[in-house]
Order: C-alpha cells, then structure tokens, then sequence
C-alpha cells in the first residue's frame, strides 16, 4: 500500500478545495455579509493543511486500483469534512454533525437536508451549499486528473475508483484529455441552464444556485418549498436540465464529434428516455384529478420524474401526497437512476438494461443448454466480466440496502420513512417520502442515524466498492504495522 | 420438445391428485358433511382427466430441462385448478378467482388465503386446504419420482426444475432413491409433531391439520385467529417444528446415516439458526414493553421469527401492530427465507450465503486484483457455475419483485400493503402488514391483483425459471406449429 501517494493527493484536494471556498468569500463580500470570516478561515484551513501534506513528495508515484480507491474515498470523506466547518464557524448549523451531513449530501449530490429553514441561511452559506453539487457532480477526482499530472497507468486507476458507471475513461485513450472535455460539456451546459434562467426571469443568485443544483443533479434548492413558487417556465428549464445531466455524457461527447448518429444510438440513453416517458404518462394520468388542469399535471408529473430519475431531488409538489400509484413509480424510479457516465445516481439504466439482458439469455439457456451466445449492448459484445462485475454491485448494492433499513429500524421510525430515507440518500436523490418527503427534512435523525446515512450517501456517489474498501482490514494493517514496527 | 412426455406426466399427476382428494371424502363421511360430494366430484374428474391424458404412452420417453421445467409448471397450474373445484363446487368459495387462489396459496405452501371466517368451512375443505400444502411442501413431482419409473437422466431433470435450492438430488446417486428417503423423513417428522400436539391436548384434527401446515411451511390456519388462542405449549411445539422444516433435509439425511458430526457442519444451517436467535433476540426485547413479561415475549418473538424465516405464515400475535424495530426485522426475515433443500421458500439462506462470499470476495480483489481464489462452502470451492447462477437467481428475484410491486401499485392501496403482499405470495409466507397483516386477508384485492399474486406464488414456490419459461415463445411456438401444420 502506497500511503504517501494517497496523502500527496489528498493535499491536492485539500488546496483545491481552499481555492474554491474563495468563492463563497466573494459572495459574502458581494452582499457584505460576515459569514464570509468563516470561509476565509475555513479557506486557509484548507491551504494550510494541503501544504503541509503535499510537502513531501512521494518517492514512488505509480499506484494500483486499491491506492486509487482508498484515494477517492478519503478524499470524499476530507472535503466533505472541511467543506463542513463553515457552516459550523458561522454558527448556522450548530452541531458538527449536521454540518457534515449537509456538506456531504452537496457534495455527493443528494440533497438531502436537516435544515428546517434554508432562507435564514447567508447567501454565502447558500452559495456553497449549491456549489458543493456542482463540484461533486463530475467528481473531485476526475477535476484533479484535468490540472495535475501523474505518471502512467495511474489516471485510470483513479478514474476508474471514481467515475459513476464502467464506460467512462474508454472513450479517449488518454484519460487527462477525456477528464478536461468532460469537464468542459459539463461547464457549458451549466451556462445555457444559467442563461435559459436568467431569461425566466430568475434573480441572478437563484439561478446561479439553481444551475449548480441541477448540474450536479444535487437537489439544494435555496427556498424552503424548493421549486414550487417558481414560474412553469422555469420549472420546465429546470426539468429539461435535469434529464440532460442524466444522459450518458458519452452522448454529448459524440455530438461534439459531430457522430451523432452514433450519439442516438447508445441503447442506454433510448432506455432512460423510454422510462421517462412512460413514468411521467402513469403519473400525468393518476394526478390529472388532483389539478384539475393538464398543463399543471404534466408540468408536476415531469418535473417529479425527471427529478427522481436523474437523482437529484427538487420538488415542484409534495409528491408524498400523492396517489398510491405515482408514489409506487417515484420509489421505483429512485433505485433506477440515471445513465452511466452522467452526474446521476441510481443504480444506472446501463446496468440495469445488462442485468435484464443477463436474466433472458438465462431464459435461453434453459431452452438452449449449449448456446454460447453473448450478451450485446449497443450492437457489440459485452465483456464476461463486466456481466460479472454487474451482478456482484447489483448484489452489493441490494446487501447493503437491506443491512441499512436494518440498521435504521433501531429509530424506531415508520417502515416507508426508513425504507425511502436509505433509498433516497444510497441513490443520492434527496427527500423520499414521508417524514423525509419533499417539505420534510432530515434533521430528526439520532446522530448514529445520520452518520449511517452519510455513509449510504458516499458509498451511492463512490459506486460502493472504493467506500467499502475502507473497511478492509488489509487496509489498515500495512498501515498500523508500518507505524507501531517502523524500527524492524 | 417433447410434448407428449409433458402431457403424460400431467396425466400422472391429475390421478395422484385424484386419488389424494379420497381424504377429504373420507373426512366429510367422518363428519357426515354433504360437502364431501363436492370431493368425490372432483376426484372422479381428475382421474377421468388423468386417465385420458396417460392413455397415449409417449413414444420418446427421454426429456430434458426445458420439458422439466414446463411439465413441473404446469403440474402446478393443473394441480392448483382441479384442487380449486371442490371450493367452487361446494359454494364455500363462490369465486373461481377466489377458490384458486386459496390452492395455489395452498400447494405453494404461501398460506395467504382471501377468506375471512376459516371457521365456517366444512371439516373436509379445512381438511383439504392445510393437505395442500403437506402435498406442496416436499414437492409433487418428487413425490412423482418416488413412485413412476422414467428413462435415464430424466429423473434429475425433473428433479432440478422442482426442486426448492442447488443442493438436493446430489446427496445419491439415484434420484428416486433419493426422492423416497427425503418423504420418509417428511413423513415421520409430521407423526412426531402431531404426536406431540395430541400430547398437548390439541384435538385430533387440529393437531393434524396444524402438522401440515407446520410441515409444509404452510400456513393456513383453521381458525380465524390463527394459533393466537392455543396454548404455550402448542405454540412452542409449533415453533420448534416450523424451524426444523426449515432446516436443509440434508442434515436429516446426514442424520439418518449416522454422520451426526457433519450434519452440524453444514454452514448454511448454522448461519439459519444464528439469524433466527438473533432476530428472536432483537425482537423480544423490543416487544417486551409490550407484553410486560418475558415468557410470553419470548413465546411470541420465537414464533414469529420462525414463523416468517421458514415462510410458514401461521401468527400467535398481531405482529402488525408490533414495534417498528420488530416490523422491519420481519420484513427482512420475510426475503431471507428458510434453507435450501427444506420446504420453506424466500431467497434462502445458502443463496444469502454464497452472495455474501462473492461480495468479500469482489472487496479483496480490489486489493489484490491477481488472486483467483474460488469461494468456498461447507470448507470445499463452490463451483463458478453456482456461483453465477446464485447471481442471476438473486436479479432475476429482484427484478421480479419490483415488477410486481409495480403492477401492484395500480391498484391504489398504500405502499406498505402493496409491498408486504407481494413479498409475503412471492416468499411463500402468507400474512404480510397493514392491509395483508396477520389478522386481514387477501380478499380485497382485484381479480388482476390475486392474478398476478398467483404467478409470485409459483414463481417463488417452483423457483422462478421454470415458471418464467412458460413465458418463452420458443415453448408454445413449436406446439402451435405443430398443431395447424401438422400435415405438412
């Protein structure tokens, strides 16, 4: 285990991380605020502490997938960190652990909040809660990868411990390459929504936020009813954007190219709008009674669809109230998520559509005990092991569901607001239903309850297995018997 | 395929079936009901039907996993429709809808029945609702097995497409052999239960009704309260006997042969018997305030733990209004599922096993990505094959599962409901929560609902494949080839 290339990037984080949080200092000098002393403090904390772990360059600069996985998920766990005390200077959350809990619902994208009343926060607060999503919308990791360079085959491993889904990366040989185009469709993209706003009529401050929210398909919103009071044609803005940020970012890179045939055929991305769809029409029909109007049902039953699919948790209705039906589809939505290689979670439609393809060709196989055919994607082979490599996280994922409605039964909460708390944040949505519905909140908890679902949250973002490694005794034994035997 | 070797064995079926009908005639005489003609009737038709199917021998009496698979399904269709009859006949269940539903509840071994006063059937229809599932629990075509000769191979094939879990058929050679020790065990395990509940002062037909139920990991009950109103003792008798159907008969069979010591290695029993003493643990002390005393605490908690692990579904409390701790723990328990090779349904908990191990193994190939372990039960190396077919049983299972909750939904009732009803038909457990709790039942759905209920009864019951097979078109595209152009 290469530990000192870990904490060499870890200090690569931490100052970007400090350079960052200049941001929010802007804004608060920007509406002469003095929460603005806590990012500055917070800000240099992060310098501080980046300098001084970045100071030692490592001898050995290569590392393999576990170095890339221990990587990203300390860093994950640094940032969030860090991130969390301004809002723990200023006094605005006073427990450290709802301060985490935010910093690490924003920056895992999921949105989900123990804050009661978003509107009493500084615009410098809100600003970086925002900006937190975005930051975690394309990964910390795959940015650093863009500015710093590292040797070999290392890229990948890191890009591999990061990136949501198993396509990205494959798409340029060069990782550092494909991590700066991939960062610029997200930068643009993240302008035309600013714009489109702007146009609504959205004051400057809410559509800036707004964007990052929707970018890194987060959730924050920075009004307490999240987008209800805002006009359909902004609510429309916002859902069009949500279900683009979903879309399999391969998409966009191909139109770039200009192979948009190609671009139009990934089945992944036909999938996630087929579901979009038909969700959005059950919906639009089981809600039509409750407003009377078309318009409005479509607008809701989209904007709710859209919301959930692409995991990222804003709200135009208190879908909780809701008929049964459409609340059944919401929850189902939730564990489906977005495409692969997008700024969503979920467990993904690639996989999704793998696994399906898996259980019919077992339907074969019982006709047919001696075809040895393939499973295709996109008209080409797929690989054994990703097939494989598709079922363990399936399984992974459904353990680790099951093991943490477990351990959040111990609350004593109702079964649906157990069940949609973990769902909502292991997918990195936001509000689920019940008391966490979408005008509910996260903040009635016990602290052992939220530590739990931080940790659902990252392991959703971190596609499980770079969390998980965290806990795997091989990890830390190097490390302890490295310190406590140095001199054998 | 082989249709004619299908039709045969269906015709062996329906006459077996005709003759098992004999008991509740001999019932209805016992207790001079004139319901009994309503018996006489449908064993008459069976056995004309089987009779008239078995006339023709089929020239080709070789078949494989698909004819398996096909005639094992649609054993269970024809055997759930013409045991349906005498409810339908005698007006006791005036729907058909409803009289199939109560018998494939029956001989899936589910026990959720649509039925609000048990009470007011005659003995011999109470008689034959709990026989189903003593007929259902060790699986109709081993039984099958056990008496009609067939060429070859042809005993495993059958014998694999009914069979509950990967391990049964291996223990010797010869599966008829085989077929006959496992009802051997079956059979005496049910004299000895009822032995004892007659010791318990439990009448004779209770006792006898409840030994099938218990056997099969059944679950009607022939009064309206379950075994709430029996005594301790009967409960206790009850649970000790639910948790032992649940155990894998191979332990039995080890038993039986005088290894004693390996029967207690069998990982997969000792991981059953750990989950049920904890969750009886957890349970018991969360209900404790509850009842005030610890006796009947721990009656209930035992009960209830082994009730739901082993599928059975039989209740001595409303676990409904239980705790939310205690609810989500029986939710769980409810997709664990028994042992491979028992009677009991759920995912089981060898597959439980087998994904837990392939989990740490995916974890430690993170660190070292070069190692080629191979999983390992019971201290021998599972083999790939098991292993990936564990996989996509587990997939197939979920994408089941959230198939129906979806179809479900429409219907309109709360989500808990909806939830719990499905996983209480499709884990063959019986009672679920709310709407579906221990003391409601399955009446109030819609014809569609208690349609698709059926279908995750015998999806779960017959293992999924072989009843998705008959969903394949390559099944039905031969036989209606055949039929229109058979001149050809």
């Amino acid at each position: 285990m290469n530990y000192s290339i870990v904490r060499y990037i870890l200090g690569h984080i931490l100052i970007v991380e400090g350079i960052l949080m200049l941001l929010p200092c802007a804004t608060a000098v920007a509406y002469v605020e003095r929460e603005g002393l806590a990012y500055l403090l917070a800000a240099c904390l992060c310098l501080l502490f980046g300098f001084a772990m970045r100071m030692r360059k490592p001898k050995n600069s290569v590392f393999y997938l576990k170095e890339g996985c221990v990587a990203t998920a300390l860093s994950w766990i640094f940032l969030s960190f860090f991130g969390a005390l301004p809002f723990w200077f200023t006094r605005e959350i006073p427990s450290l652990t709802d301060a985490l809990f935010e910093t690490v619902s924003g920056f895992t994208t999921t949105g989900a909040s123990i804050l009661s009343d978003v509107e009493a926060l500084s615009h410098c607060s809100l600003f970086w809660r925002s900006f937190t999503h975005w930051i975690g919308g394309m990964g910390v990791l795959v940015f650093l990868l863009a500015i710093i360079p590292l040797s070999g085959g290392s890229h990948i491993n890191l890009m591999r411990a990061e990136s949501p889904g198993p396509s990205v990366g494959k798409l340029v040989p060069k990782a550092r390459y494909t991590a700066r185009i991939l960062y610029l469709i997200y930068f643009v993209m993240t302008i035309v929504e600013f714009l489109l706003l702007l146009l609504g009529k959205m004051p400057v401050f809410d559509a800036l936020a707004t964007s990052f929210g929707t970018a890194g398909t987060g959730g924050f919103g920075i009004k307490n009813d999240s987008m209800m009071s805002y006009s359909p044609y902004i609510q429309w803005v916002v859902t069009v954007f949500m279900i683009l940020f979903g879309v399999n970012f391969n998409a966009y890179y191909f139109i770039l190219f200009r192979q948009i045939k190609k671009a139009f055929h990934i089945e992944e991305v036909r999938c996630y709008f087929i579901i979009i769809f038909l969700s959005t029409l059950i919906i639009f029909v089981n809600i039509l009674p409750l407003y009377h109007n078309a318009f409005d049902s479509l607008t809701h039953a989209a904007f709710q669809v859209g919301s959930i699919i692409t995991t990222t948790g804003f709200s135009t209705a208190d879908f909780d109230l809701w008929p049964q039906t459409s609340r059944t589809v919401l929850v189902l939505l939730m564990f489906i998520g977005a495409c692969a290689g997008s700024t969503g979670g979920g467990i993904k439609v690639s996989r999704l559509v793998i696994l399906a393809k898996t259980l019919v060709k077992e339907l074969n196989s019982y006709i047919h005990p001696r075809s040895i055919k393939k499973i295709k994607m996109d008209a080409k082979p797929i690989e054994h092991d990703v097939v494989r490599s598709t079922n363990v996280y399936f399984l992974t994922y459904m353990l680790l569901f099951a093991a943490s409605v477990f351990a959040i039964s111990f609350e004593g909460k109702d079964l649906i607001t157990n069940f949609t708390a973990v769902a909502a944040t292991f997918n990195n949505i936001g509000p689920g239903l019940e008391m966490v519905g979408p005008t509910q909140n996260f903040g009635h908890f016990t602290p052992f309850t939220k530590y739990l679902l931080m940790l659902d949250m990252l392991a959703g973002r971190l596609e499980l297995f770079p969390l998980l490694i965290l806990f795997h005794p091989a990890i830390w034994k190097d490390l302890l018997s490295r310190r406590f035997f140095r001199k054998k």
